[in-house]
């Protein structure tokens, strides 16, 4: 998918919306197990109730992978049933030395039909541009994520000109960084703003103005809704930009809201609420 | 597998050889492809010839994820094949927020029977603890990596006292540390070198004398020697402790090392080659 056509949805649906598809046999409404093949069935309702309302689905590998064989297939079949229409993200958090992040990008974008997937930045440039050589592909990469532990490296200082370092230096503010901000600045130059977004967590608020200057035409995925407590005023204030530049992510909150049989409606009807509120936030065309 | 167990296989074998298990379909002896399991066919001659000379196994899983359901079905098939006296490594990179990263650790502790996996730090603690929670298995987590991409974050200098920091300061050469330095010693207090390894690439040999300082106790998984060009001296001169302390990866240089029929008893030769150079940098018996 290319960026015209995403925005092109989100403009029409009137909706940033991305459902997230974590799904967990345990947490699935009882009725379903009596199925035959639960967790696709599950998948299945949940993206006909929402379709029509969001503009992408963000399919968590992990819960699909702790089922094995079977989880892979459901995540295949998965895929497959997501309309055409939507952005696909395989939330798998990869990357490694360049040989094997290719094998990554050829399980997602060629065995698999995904539109994007998530990479982790730690191991630097060979580690994310064999993701970026696909053609109308994405590659989201980890910026600031939405997490307790997002403290304990992503919001470490880092010294800007480390070459220059001497026994002791002086070093003045602006000669400095958080490590998130120093690999959205590094890894906004392995990629464009046309195959390249970032992971911006919902709970980081007070940094998404200065995201948003740092990275002024990329797209965000942005999780962190509902469960973790992230705002969608905030980040729709602070973070937007005039192609709406976001995609926010909600997964629990959304398909999980009711146990019933009728969890799919429950569901579309919380996913509703957040296409209005979202609605309410979008410039009504966009803004070049 | 424990730590003590682990040890005494490396002192028993005078081995500390973990062979990859990179398999890619495009790279085996063509005679195979008429098998019509030609992967695991593959995988099972290479176990077969080298099990006496190593102590570990390490399944890059982007080469089976690559090849979608059958690529699965090939890894699990091969984590079942290893011998229950060898160290099974999924070299998988994984790390997400918490309930995502417990996924992931039932994914390849309890549906596959793994003995560790590899995690990167990125996301902070919360995304590592999950994996060490289970009793008897491991986690390895991305220190300094082999690949040219570790001068993009892992070498960049950290300020250790972010908190403290004002306006303009006076900032020690000793205050401040490369990004991998504090990973290795803020992760080092989230387990024990009973269940927690770092992975140094082989390719970083400047930095071995230094991290053992830094992580006396704790086993190391080296990656990055043959193709990758590290020095099996150099490592072994520089990092080995009194339980040794290393698990040295080799992939590419080992498995394809031939292309004809014989190319298990070729991979074998390889593998001895190292075997009997590592025999002789570890002490005769174990050091305590």
């Amino acid at each position: 998918m290319t960026r015209q056509q995403l925005i092109d949805q989100i403009f029409l649906k009137r909706s940033y919306l991305c459902v997230g598809l974590d799904t967990d046999i345990d947490k699935i409404p009882n009725h379903l197990l009596k199925n035959a093949d639960p967790v696709f069935e599950f998948n299945k309702a949940i993206i006909d109730a929402t379709k029509d309302i969001c503009v992408g689905y963000k399919i968590n590998t992990a819960f699909y992978e702790a089922r094995g064989l079977k989880g892979w297939a459901e995540m295949e079949r998965t895929v497959d049933y997501i309309p055409t229409t939507h952005f696909k993200i395989a939330d798998a958090k990869r990357g490694d030395i360049g040989n094997t992040s290719a094998q990554y990008a050829k399980a997602f974008f060629e065995s698999m039909n995904f539109d994007a997937i998530t990479v982790a930045p730690y191991m630097g440039h060979d580690s994310v541009k064999p993701f970026l050589e696909f053609k109308n592909k994405w590659t989201i990469v980890l910026g600031l994520t939405s997490n307790p532990g997002a403290a304990d490296f992503e919001l470490q200082q880092l010294i800007r000109k480390a070459d220059t370092l001497e026994e002791e230096v002086h070093i003045s503010k602006s000669e400095t960084s958080y490590l998130y901000e120093y690999v959205l600045e590094t890894v906004s130059d392995w990629g464009s703003p046309e195959n390249l977004m970032f992971v911006v967590g919902a709970t980081q608020a007070n940094e998404f103005l200065n995201i948003r200057k740092l990275t002024p035409d990329h797209f965000y995925l942005v999780p962190g809704l509902g469960f973790q407590g992230g705002s969608l005023k905030e980040i729709s204030e602070n973070a937007m930009n005039g192609d709406c530049g976001l995609l926010v992510n909600a997964s629990r909150a959304i398909i999980y809201a009711s146990q019933k049989e009728n969890f799919a409606e429950e569901a579309a009807t919380i996913a509703k609420e957040y296409q209005k509120e979202m609605a309410g936030y979008l410039p009504v065309r966009r803004l070049v």
